[in-house]
């Protein structure tokens, strides 16, 4: 992704990063250590970003955005710490993850606690359709996860992965960008802002779903082939198993065979085969989407922003 | 307790219990069966019936009282999970906890929906000061958990103690009697009524440390003696440990030592100690704090309610 298109919101990320970590956490240093750490390693903080487009873009006032920008980070933050504990992953943003490193209890206490710290965040907006949104968000993210686990191995056509990166990754996409509207009073505006989020949540999933394929460690900041290692059927291996469902690989695999050269050979069968253009396709009728969903926004380098960042997604 | 005291509110309770259940689960029958379970051996409902009684003293509307009031037993059940998880407990309200059941990722999840449902609860509200309080408790809440894992084994003196009881238990009863004079936009009534659900909080949880001495399980629902054998100190065993700081048994236990003899002589010795009414009085001394909060409320019947329940928690 090109990230010089959030150059407009450079200065106001700095304050919604001092906001994010304004707490004091109540243990020993080795454990807020490790939750610093991980705050730190944080990526591209494209959610509080893309909220301050918005809310540039719509003049909505600064402090009630600051505190809403935050909490997004913070929420997303505390739903991968349960998540690397729910999957037992060991490596997020190329730093050992919490469960890595702290008992099965510190973690989910750590992850509780930022869910408490983005719920203080998000009243402090004092916006009551705003913390709507943000509670029922939660609830679809939750609720896609505990599916997932529940549906176990190798389930997904193309519905239900859709349906699954929607409620993953796409819905808090979606408040990160319908919030700055709702705090503005626009119901129109949050409609559009809403689909834009949506869109750019369901490509950008698929983006990182093709890079578990194709990137490499180094840059992604955790090991390659790890969905298909753990069963999980992404975009790229639907496609590949739609369009080769006679291959013996494809269905002893299907079968529930795990065996590391069939999972081995799949990989690099997958990661040569069409179905990563494919793949890249259906992410850029998402992009598509979500620039027409800025068509009626103001003018301006917010607006431009928005759509040259959605765009570098693939 | 008397729970004759809070037919006042019995048909309340009922309604409170049907917003509390308005959700559906998403994953499988057996994990939505242990749920439902756990929700149905649900206990006194004692968080929502306090609501209840403060809300229908000061004339709340119904409809956010009702959310309200079920947004506080939800999130002590959501606490509970994962409590239970962290403290590797097995039975729970005389079943087996979610965490004896299901693997970690699940508990952790399920804890999850239920702070999810939680907060959809109280955004229902629609009331900004009523969401900021339950923010800031929930992280009082998490805060003090974490802090009780980091300190590790028998660390505790009275001074710990109170403030360990305060976040555990305290500050769930506070917000639940202060959340209806928040509704009802009652500065004067919302000091004085977080005065009582404090204090009704601290008597509360002295009672069932005591419980834990003198109690037995099938009364309780969880095995006695847990808390010594975990090397929690609570207050009958604080107030005894400081009388008998000369004892080799005590000395002993403080020194690391778990034995299991050492551990029944020690609960032996504790149970048929004074240390006992000593306990019972400073719960005592809660009570009375909590009654005289009551004072400038409206007289009546919720008013009568509610000094009667916290009189007979001892």
């Amino acid at each position: 992704m090109d990230l010089s298109t959030i150059e407009l919101v450079r200065e106001d990320l700095k304050t919604v990063e001092g906001r994010m970590r304004n707490f004091s956490f109540p243990a020993s240093s080795p454990v807020a250590d490790s939750l610093e750490h991980l705050l730190a390693a944080g990526g591209k903080r494209l959610r509080p970003a893309l909220a301050l487009l918005f809310g540039r873009m719509l003049r909505v006032a600064q402090e009630p955005l600051f505190a809403f920008s935050a909490s997004v980070e913070i929420i997303h933050t505390a739903t991968l710490i349960h998540d690397d504990l729910v999957d037992h992953s060991a490596i997020r943003r190329g730093i050992p993850t919490v469960n890595a490193k702290w008992p099965a209890g510190m973690t989910v206490l750590v992850g509780d606690f930022l869910f408490a710290w983005a719920a203080q965040l998000v009243a402090a907006t004092g916006s009551t359709p705003v913390v709507e949104k943000f509670a029922a968000t939660l609830a679809t993210i939750v609720d896609g996860e505990i599916r997932q686990i529940s549906a176990g191995d190798a389930c997904c056509g193309l519905d239900e992965y859709e349906s699954r990166i929607q409620s993953k990754t796409a819905a808090l996409f979606e408040v990160s960008c319908t919030g700055p509207a709702l705090l503005a009073g626009d119901t129109g505006a949050a409609e559009r802002s809403s689909e834009y989020g949506r869109s750019f949540g369901m490509a950008f999933q698929i983006a990182d779903d093709i890079l578990d394929f194709i990137g490499d460690s180094v840059n992604t900041g955790k090991p390659s082939g790890q969905d298909l290692a753990q069963g999980l059927l992404t975009l790229p291996a639907i496609l590949y198993f739609q369009a080769h469902s006679g291959d013996p690989d494809v269905s002893a695999f299907r079968a529930g065979d795990r065996e590391p050269g069939l999972r081995a050979r799949l990989f690099d069968a997958i990661r040569s085969s069409d179905a990563i253009d494919h793949s890249r396709d259906s992410a850029r009728r998402y992009i598509g989407r979500a620039v027409e969903s800025l068509a009626s926004f103001p003018k301006g380098g917010h607006r431009d922003a928005l759509e040259d960042l959605v765009k570098s997604i693939v």
